[in-house]
């Protein structure tokens, strides 16, 4: 594959990431929308709906196969199509985790409302935010905004410990609670998982542009 | 690198997976022992200790990068290169996971023994199992022990819908066994994502032997 060639493979490669991102945005989006919103019948449509997700997938990973294969890449196009692989995969597992607020809903909206949702909607808005800013830095090499993701993945777990602490004394005050609250939980920790992928995105770009592991070390104070 | 060293380098790199596996593994097991046997002092030591993980991750990570980088591989090589990137990946979840374990237990064994700890002892033991047979089923290219895998897959699943329900008639029947059952179930989600980790490590064997993608379409009635 000549050079010119292979660059284009390389953007083509990444649309598909930045499309990928989109899709399982726009599922957690829906998902929580179905909590929020209460709607049942709109969760079935998430569960059994992960195909698209699992196709681009599969593709993407094909791509990238295909690009270390053709032609032996050069270090940074090394990094660039490995961070790819691993993208793909928190990318994915996002997409489970839509799928997974999706059953938590649809368990939660058959009982009366428990109150507003707390926190959760505030939680959903950052984990998504994060995802697609991680597949910004992405594309656009940027280690700033990726170190921004990482620290809002502390703000996330913050309120996940505040969200958990709530529903339990809600439990505790009055057990035709614990169903709901429970369900309540499942879902931030859904979301926190959400956070979690972003950030192993974000220290796949911070790695991918200044070839420096943060993974285990972050620079900043967490 | 001449064909004999890359040989050697692919041994190597086998080699370090079986120890972060064996790693990862053992850590598991002893954040479950602390839970059984209620000694809170023995989880500060997972919770602190995740260190030796997350070198043996980055280390394997580097070998990779350098195997892709030093000679073109043959395509059953890459496959191999970006399998062992990806089990990594997933062992050094397990990891995080065996952390969030000793989390959850600390919290757990402050309060009185609440019962038997119904199946978690049982669906750790099969977790840990997977675990282990996923990287047998790696090393040995064995796709047979890798469907197995995903076959054990389900029933981690069901035990943890069982516990489940059983914890919730627990803290319906009683408020006081929130807390603990609360905790319970935590833990019963962190050894049903070790689970599905190990899945993931056993579908990228089949892939790896079979060229087959069986991420999202098994072959046998799940």
């Amino acid at each position: 594959m000549e050079r010119h060639h292979f660059e284009e493979e390389l953007q083509a490669l990444k649309r598909r990431l930045l499309n990928m991102g989109a899709l399982v945005e726009e599922r957690v989006h829906q998902a929580i929308q179905a909590l929020i919103e209460r709607r049942p019948e709109a969760t079935d449509k998430i569960i059994g709906g992960d195909k698209d997700v699992n196709d681009l997938q599969i593709e993407i990973d094909d791509r990238c196969l295909k690009l270390l294969a053709l032609q032996q890449p050069m270090a940074t196009d090394l990094r660039l199509i490995t961070a790819a692989m691993k993208i793909n995969s928190d990318l994915e597992r996002i997409g489970d985790q839509a799928v997974n607020i999706a059953e938590n809903a649809a368990r939660i909206v058959v009982h009366p409302p428990l109150k507003p949702l707390l926190d959760l909607p505030r939680m959903a808005e950052i984990a998504e935010r994060m995802t697609r800013d991680s597949l910004d830095a992405f594309v656009r090499r940027d280690p700033d905004l990726a170190r921004d993701i990482l620290a809002r993945d502390d703000e996330v777990d913050q309120l996940k410990d505040q969200v958990f602490r709530v529903l339990l004394t809600y439990m505790m005050a009055d057990p035709a609670t614990i169903e709901r609250a429970l369900g309540l939980i499942l879902v931030s920790r859904n979301l926190e998982r959400i956070a979690d992928h972003a950030t192993n995105i974000a220290e796949d770009v911070i790695f991918l542009v200044e070839a420096k592991d943060v993974r285990h070390h972050h620079e900043e104070p967490r």
